[in-house]
């Protein structure tokens, strides 16, 4: 297959637009078809000037996109998806989901706790697969040779975090026992394009707070992936400490993530109140290095070089996770930094690179944005 | 004493510049009298024009400031302030710095390590008093009463942490051996007025990152309180883990602090990815009123009803520390969160609050602003 | 009457709650009573949390808040305030009203196209005062002492202009005919509390646009204002071209107004392409000298000093209007700057200036804030 | 020539950058060779860590670019490229400068009356051509043809106004002898990457600002722009007032122009402080129509449908102008807004559309990116 048609259904949404924006340069896609229920009839270009004299489309009913394509891209809210999933299977085209509604398997009892709604089409989640590339590549090759695939495409915030923990887990950095905390910041666009108080201008700019303490979603999602990567290395899995926050900014998730070292990792502590100890610093550089060459050959995962540390500014408008680490000055805490663009690898970009393995494209297609500073 | 005048050595500074605004408000004070070595023989007026019509003075020298004034503050960058504490000495003027100089008592070596100078005038240290109004507010008004005290003003990041960690030192709600982890946001005038490619517009809006990862200065000032409320406490000290970030807004500091529970405060943990025990609720609200009637009498701290968690703009402009607590859904680690403006609390407002301890002001004087939410 | 109460009606808008914190400090308020129909029956701090145990009360009915107050401020939509002015005016209490409800006199024609509503009590409308104060001071004290008034508080944008104007209007420096161009940019809590796609945070952020070009309902209160003052000063009125643009900012209205100069106060025009001439910088000097006499005893209006331009960040928390003027290159054309902050002079703190004067307080009183500039 | 090497002369400024990220995605762009004087010797991408694993580059002495390219860019401060250019004049390849340096052609008093300098090699200019595409291509093209051309790349101000106002000149829209008005807004990013105080986040994040009043640099070089399309539509060239303002956003640059209608094309006034009249909705559509036929062959000018006005957010990232354009209520005055991503449409964008059209690319080439709504 050469080019082809792709469609997205829940186009108007700030993640259907932004994959509207990175497919409409995608070298294997040749042509897009959209739909949204709250602009239906209406043109995409209308609803985001943005976008006019280059993409342009009436927005049609879902069933009109799945009927047209040859592989469907879902932008839509939690628990609405899954009819949509199961016609793409029947017409034998692959389901790329953006919601959470595959992200858990079979798994429905967590979904259903935490999402409030029961799977309507239980046999769908059999076959779903979380589409994490860097864990599960190998899987979702193996499935689309079999036959039209459903991607349960990552959370925005348990990007970052799985891609920074998984090498400490696979290489049984991470003590036993004890919990990873993750301390998170998003950007607004996460909280999607539906206005609310808590996303209305003069409410979050010049701000930060913290929002759903011990009780987000993305928890579960992380806490699963995390019991995925530890099964694969055959080691016990970690708890998982979760807070997110919001900053006054557009785009990007900073994840800073607190590993507690097994005892034959950790560094040299530091005298009561005195800096860093030098064996720290070589240690430091050790982890460093498992990890730039556990990742050397992800497309879109850069360790930083030593010295460097992650911000959202240097990732954004691409598909990549940066990571950074280092051994706490106490010696026995792992501090792994990932910054990713919630909209790109926290969502579209990701949904994209996807695809690409679905369907045997390079990994990069529709992808190769070069950070942009500002 | 009725009205007073108050001299700023450094007025030029953001800190400067914030004493003076708030000084110009003070009941108690008639009078300012500044120096700044960069504007020297300029008006305060020219530098910000947003004094306009409301403060005018010259800025002097710091010798001629101390020679007029009835307390002196300092706004100075670190290692230069020695001399002008010794002369408010011989003075019997109270001295209030605002840079580290004074925040390590006794403890030289700490403070050489970490700011790269020895003790000028090492028997100034041994009187110097660690100015955290609600654990030294006592040792303030004793020492005051016996003559010319020098007051170390907390540093921006430390403040907010020390007061969302006391109640938990004091009452043993921490797990003995595990460190305190403080994930910290600041806005950009932590940085100060010099202007520096981190905080150049365009290399810090829209963005989120850490810095000065395991190596910032304000870590061994934060283990150093928790040491000495660990003291008054009788309870071990806890190590500490410290990660500052900036973000994109102009004041504010919020601080994410993981505090592990000891055994018998810990909440019933969630069955694996499930949401919160009603048991943690109960729990999480036991703490939360053992919070709030900790600080009752604080005229500065304010401790969240039951569901709302602190936001830097609901500080905004004043001297306020808010503090919320939540037990995680692993049940053993306590989640509490502090957010201060770091202009007010976190410099100019505390060193104020600390004047009015020294004279036996009102607290609130000079104080009384009510937040801005935006 | 030494301490008394004020009412605010619609006190959980924008407007409102600058009015609850503002009047929270006022030293002649003893006490607020506050209402609010979406949010009737709860508390003002459980809205605006900012405020806890700073400012407790319980949200009334508008009826409830007139039957107990000394006077009342009215934040609410435009037209449905008339009411409760009516109510006032039979209590014999001012009425101060910060919608467009009043602020067209006997002018309903105007009123009713720009607004969509007729008036409901034609009676009230001959008896309102334009607030603003620079221009109808003495006639609101006259007023005043006669018996109740009802206020209709500037909007925000005509504040800055109508004063940036004035002076050259009174002196005759604007050439007869010839429109006068104001180009104005609004931080985004001039568009009020209430949730929208225009102010999403992800839609307005790090953008600025123009909006409502050509059809502002501003644009008629402008142009009345400028009549007004021409008429005081009898010269013809200028006609007003307004265009409001919306910038990434929380508080602060900047505009930018291009002023035809009457031939005799004309500079000399530079040569083609050339910098300024030494004529326009003394008759701007001159023209500068002129705006600062004619506003020396304003204790509200700042003229820049030579070589200083306003900014939003050195009004920012007060009830300044900050002016510089400058004559253009090709030496006809006045650029006038004025500056304010549109939560302050450009609404809550007008409002309250108009307050001082009625009950002839110090026109300062509860207004002595000192600009932030961050 | 179908793949070649472009040398880029100051490619750490936020220009030099932007050339470095836009080129290198470039299908005829085979490599960058690039220079800095003040990071010689260091890595690009150690400079700018968002290049990491997409560009790699030692930064070179300013000779070896030119010695090693088939093209060159320079993004130098004012007044130090001339000898690269001649020294590009003897290598025979063409010199795009996005400095001052070349814009004013054979009219070095100007140049120098604003930038403080003689012309080095007077002989240079009188070969240089203003790189304005949309009133230049034909000579750019013919030029090229003949040998290597010295491109004066636009200013960020004068692109957007010139393009505005260019079709209104050319169909006799402009009222003779009347100014025409220019307020412009601009995000930080065209202050350059040196830190100084103007761009320190703090002064200016959240506030807005007008500078250099009657004096900017760009003003001279509008009016030259106004003046060559005057020239070429014979009709009197209109004088230009113009103010530049910074508003708290990274990237963009909106212009609203003023400008007077000559009597033909005026609309009917609305009746004095009362809305637009039909006549005037009438009339601006034709307007608009002139436009959008005008500008319809242009692939990087957009002419907004009717009732679409243009922000800096609808541009971000690509090469795009955005106009639209409205009569005023008044009916003789035009207000036309233009919008452009300075850093792209407003520099490096448009140097390299400059560079296709030498070459005889596509002048798409390199320049396809979609704005990004944030």
């Amino acid at each position: 297959m050469s080019a082809m048609i792709a469609g997205i259904i829940g186009a108007t949404g700030y993640a259907g637009a932004e994959l509207v924006r990175l497919l409409s340069g995608h070298p294997k896609i040749e042509n897009l078809v959209l739909s949204s229920v709250s602009f239906e009839g209406e043109k995409i270009e209308d609803i985001y000037p943005n976008f006019l004299e280059r993409v342009s489309g009436r927005l049609l009913k879902a069933e009109d996109v799945i009927a047209s394509s040859d592989v469907v891209f879902a932008g839509l809210p939690h628990a609405v998806g899954e009819p949509f999933a199961s016609s793409c299977m029947e017409r034998k085209i692959h389901f790329i989901d953006l919601s959470a509604d595959f992200r858990f398997g079979g798994n429905e009892e967590v979904y259903s706790a935490w999402y409030g709604k029961n799977y309507q089409f239980p046999k769908l989640h059999e076959k779903s697969i979380y589409g994490l590339p860097e864990l599960n590549r190998k899987l979702i090759k193996e499935e689309a040779a079999k036959g039209p695939v459903i991607i349960g495409n990552p959370g925005c915030y348990p990007t970052g975090p799985s891609l920074g923990v998984m090498p400490a887990l696979m290489n049984g950095y991470i003590c036993a026992g004890a919990p990873v905390i993750i301390d998170s910041a998003s950007g607004t666009s996460g909280g999607g394009r539906e206005p609310s108080r808590s996303f209305h201008y003069c409410e979050c700019a010049d701000s930060t707070a913290p929002y759903k303490i011990a009780s987000h979603r993305h928890s579960p999602e992380i806490e699963n992936n995390f019991a995925a990567i530890s099964k694969a290395a055959n080691v016990p899995a970690p708890k998982v400490i979760f807070t997110p926050h919001l900053v006054p900014m557009n785009r990007g998730i900073l994840s800073t993530i607190y590993i507690p070292l097994s005892e034959k990792f950790c560094a040299a502590p530091s005298k009561t109140m005195m800096p860093m100890s030098d064996d720290n610093i070589s240690k430091t550089e050790d982890i460093r290095k498992f990890y730039a060459d556990f990742y050397k050959d992800e497309p879109f995962v850069r360790v930083m070089p030593s010295g460097v540390t992650p911000a959202t500014n240097r990732v954004r408008g691409s598909n990549y996770c940066d990571i950074s680490v280092q051994i706490d000055i106490n010696g026995s805490t792992l501090i792994v930094v990932t910054a990713i663009d919630n909209m790109i690898k926290g969502a579209a970009g990701q949904a994209i690179q996807n695809m690409n393995i679905l369907f045997g494209f390079d990994e990069k297609d529709g992808l190769e944005a070069i950070p942009m500073l500002f």
